[in-house]
């Protein structure tokens, strides 16, 4: 295995932490708190680090999957321990298990909180955690990748660990220039967000995070009611924001160069809006004889199905206490996600697209044997491995669904929290049902549990694999604890 | 479609139910009840009825695969239809809802039931419905198989379309000759228990019916407490035979044929044996404090795994009031199941077999790219072609409980009340967890949900595809509402 790749990369994702966190103590200096200081000490220790790291260029850059996985969950892993530093160097979370969790829930986008008391932050911390979701949200290592000169194999491996979602074919031949334009619809459209909200007498310190939060797909709020205190119009420009960031970020690009046809013809966004219009219908319909009026259903109704399938988190209202159809829509949105390419996480639209071709061909095959039809999407033929990948893909979601169940369980909550609880933080969302719900926190769980979601988190995010291969024997054996390479 | 051959199958299968249904009035008229009548009449009109519709030998006999589903899925219902009639008619369960969820509860190999004192039917009734369970275990086309003579391609389709499993590439050659040496087995091994019962101090009648409910892995009990009532003895047997026809009947028929080694090396019943000695093990542990003495624990631990995972779903104690670690791993069982070529329901552990052996080559690929392994099977290599439709049977199966899930939501009972029944009705079980749990019924339900989960009883007793297949637009379009044939 290329050690010296990996440290490589691992130098250049630290260097750029410490560039974003550095930066962070102005927010704290502004308000005077005595907090910023802890920021730039670790913002510049961070920065100091990757920067040695990344000092000695490694001489052989051949760079496979293997190596790729491998250099993306432990970038992910290490940038959450600094990342959780200035929480517990402040005090404001002093356990170092909750303050992972809350930074690991940070960049994963999920949005879980293991805080009873949002407001008693000082504001620097809320800025860097509702920051660690916009930075989570594209991804640090797409970001390395647009800046940092590697050659193109080693591109498509680090990208293929680190995107979500079945294929990212059609961004190969110029990926570097991809990556950046990307970013580039990130930014502007963060910023077209927060002067909406800004238009709509919002506090900029509130926009921006909120704005952040939402670009992330995130979740954390910076009131303890989430998003239930402010006004209607900035409820709704939330709502429709994150179904945006939702879409697949393909789409923005296709519109861009003026592909109209080609944006708005892609199976995958149609498919998403589609369910959400669903869910939203079946939703209203059953909230609607506890809501004050048809509008005030149809604006909860709206933001709760657009925060769980797009898997940000944010709620206006206790959802917990809806009817059990609406409950169970939300639960099995949790499931779907979002499109892939777009921030967000769960097992995405599209698995689901090519999941249900999938079993309408085996139909059609018992009706006409002798019929061969490949699968279709986007009018082009799905290749038979983006197929297979998809199908192992779930059952790899099932078998760790069920063994993180298993470890939850000794918790011992009821069964629809520890469901919950797994489902909100492997498909990094947020909040659960029952006590883990809206309303309440994760920090009544043991710190067992803590860490098994932790972990939950992050296998959602970058999407099982590339943490798996941390435990692959072969990883240990030839890799970290060979000496030849 | 060849609609005379579906005629003349569904024929068959009517006089086969009439011939069994008819000899259950004695049972009536050696306890002296009038209900004997009624099933009289019934059976002797069901066995005309079908002797009427098989009548006309059909000149062509040519059958696919399309034709093998859609005539098992309407024997099915027809067969539970008429197999509810004397319910109704002796007025034990006035409503036909009622009457055919009960029906296709038996048939299915179930156990749900929606009687709220079983201990008020007649012996004939309870009879009839512990017998229904004996019927269904086994199937009854594959029965029909055995006694009828169809083209060899017939034989296959009928039996891809009833025998649970992802292949049952091994029974090919000579059909009619292992369906005849099954159906010796399971009579043998049937009269086996009920004579170990009986030596335990079991009255006959009880003995009949609780081992047609265990070879069948049914799993409707005689009494209001289930199984509670009996010895530790008579639990013992019911347990360790619950876990007897829960194994590949393949590999008794090796051991038949004095093939020992390839008996005791089947994979499938190894891994089906290691998971019953896992969960009752940590259910063991973590049930322990609750009861009485160890091994008080360790029989309600063996006996209500046992019932979970062979999908049978007797119980000996109130498993809803257990911890949440042991409520989850019954929970996790209830969708594991049996081996393949059991007569239980489930998943299958053959089919879990299947999709880890998959993921793991995954991951092999992914440390070695260039490795082309397949994935074998006692030895064996798959065929590209199951690992496929097994994919497909997990996709098929998710995308059909979500839907169920959604159905069933609308009785607005708790979550974990509408995941278990689903669970426990779909993969065949009998009680959940909750509203539904061992010690309540499915008497309360809407109308609307007893139907719902007399559809998913079916579907999943004939694996999901032949019912399916009913509503596929082609099956009415060119099939029923068509002239030519």
């Amino acid at each position: 295995m290329n050690l010296s790749m990996i440290r490589y990369i691992l130098g250049n994702v630290l260097a750029v932490e410490g560039l974003l966190l550095t930066p962070c103590s102005i927010i704290g200096y502004v308000y005077g708190e005595a907090e910023a200081q802890v920021y730039l000490i670790i913002g510049v220790c961070t920065l100091l680090c990757g920067l040695m790291l990344r000092w000695k260029k490694p001489e052989n850059t051949v760079f496979y999957l293997k190596e790729g996985c491998v250099s993306t969950a432990l970038c992910w892993i290490v940038m959450s321990a600094l990342g959780a530093l200035p929480f517990v160097l402040t005090g404001e979370i002093p356990s170092f298990t909750d303050a992972f969790f809350e930074t690991v829930s940070g960049f994963t986008t999920t949005g879980a909180s293991i805080l009873m008391d949002v407001e008693a932050l000082s504001q620097v911390s809320l800025f860097w955690r509702s920051f660690t979701h916009w930075i989570g949200g594209m991804g640090v290592l797409v970001f390395v990748l647009a800046v940092v000169p590697l050659n193109g194999g080693s591109h498509i491996n680090l990208m293929r660990a680190e995107s979500p979602g079945p294929s990212v074919g059609k961004l190969v031949p110029r990926l570097r220039y991809t990556a950046r334009i990307l970013y580039i619809i990130y930014v502007v459209m963060t910023v077209i967000q927060i002067i909406l909200l800004l238009l709509g007498g919002m506090k900029l310190f509130d926009s921006v995070t909120l704005s952040f939060g939402t670009a992330g797909t995130g979740g954390f709020g910076i009131k303890s009611d989430s998003i239930a205190g402010y006004t209607l119009y900035q409820q709704w420009i939330i709502g429709i924001f994150m179904v945006l960031f939702g879409i697949n970020f393909n789409a923005y690009y296709f519109i861009l160069l003026k592909h109209f046809k080609e944006a708005f013809s892609m199976e995958e966004v149609r498919a998403y809006l589609l369910i959400i219009a669903g869910a939203v219908a079946v939703i209203f319909i059953n909230i609607l004889h506890s809501c004050q009026s048809a509008f005030d259903a149809l604006t909860k109704a709206f933001f709760q199905v657009a925060s769980i399938i797009t898997t940000t988190g944010f709620s206006t209202c206790d959802f917990d206490l809806w009817p059990t159809t609406a409950k169970l829509v939300l639960v099995l949105l949790m499931f779907i996600g979002d499109c892939a390419g777009s921030t967000g996480g769960g097992i995405k639209v599209s698995r689901f697209l090519i999941v249900g071709k999938t079993v309408r061909k085996e139909f059609g095959s018992y009706v006409h044997p002798k019929s061969i039809k490949k699968i279709q999407m986007d009018g082009k033929p799905i290749e038979h491995d983006v197929v297979r990948s998809t199908n192992v893909y779930f059952m790899t979601y099932l078998m760790l669904f069920a063994a993180l169940l298993f470890l939850l369980s000794f918790e011992g909550m009821d069964l629809t929290s520890t469901f919950t609880a797994v489902a909100a933080t492997f498909n990094n969302i947020g909040p659960g049902l029952g006590e883990v719900g809206p309303m309440y926190s994760f920090a009544g769980l043991t710190v067992f549990s803590k860490w098994v979601l932790s972990f939950a988190m992050l296998a959602g995010r970058l999407e099982l694999f590339p943490l798996l291969m941390l435990f692959h024997p072969t990883v240990w054996k030839d890799g970290f604890f060979s000496r030849k390479d």
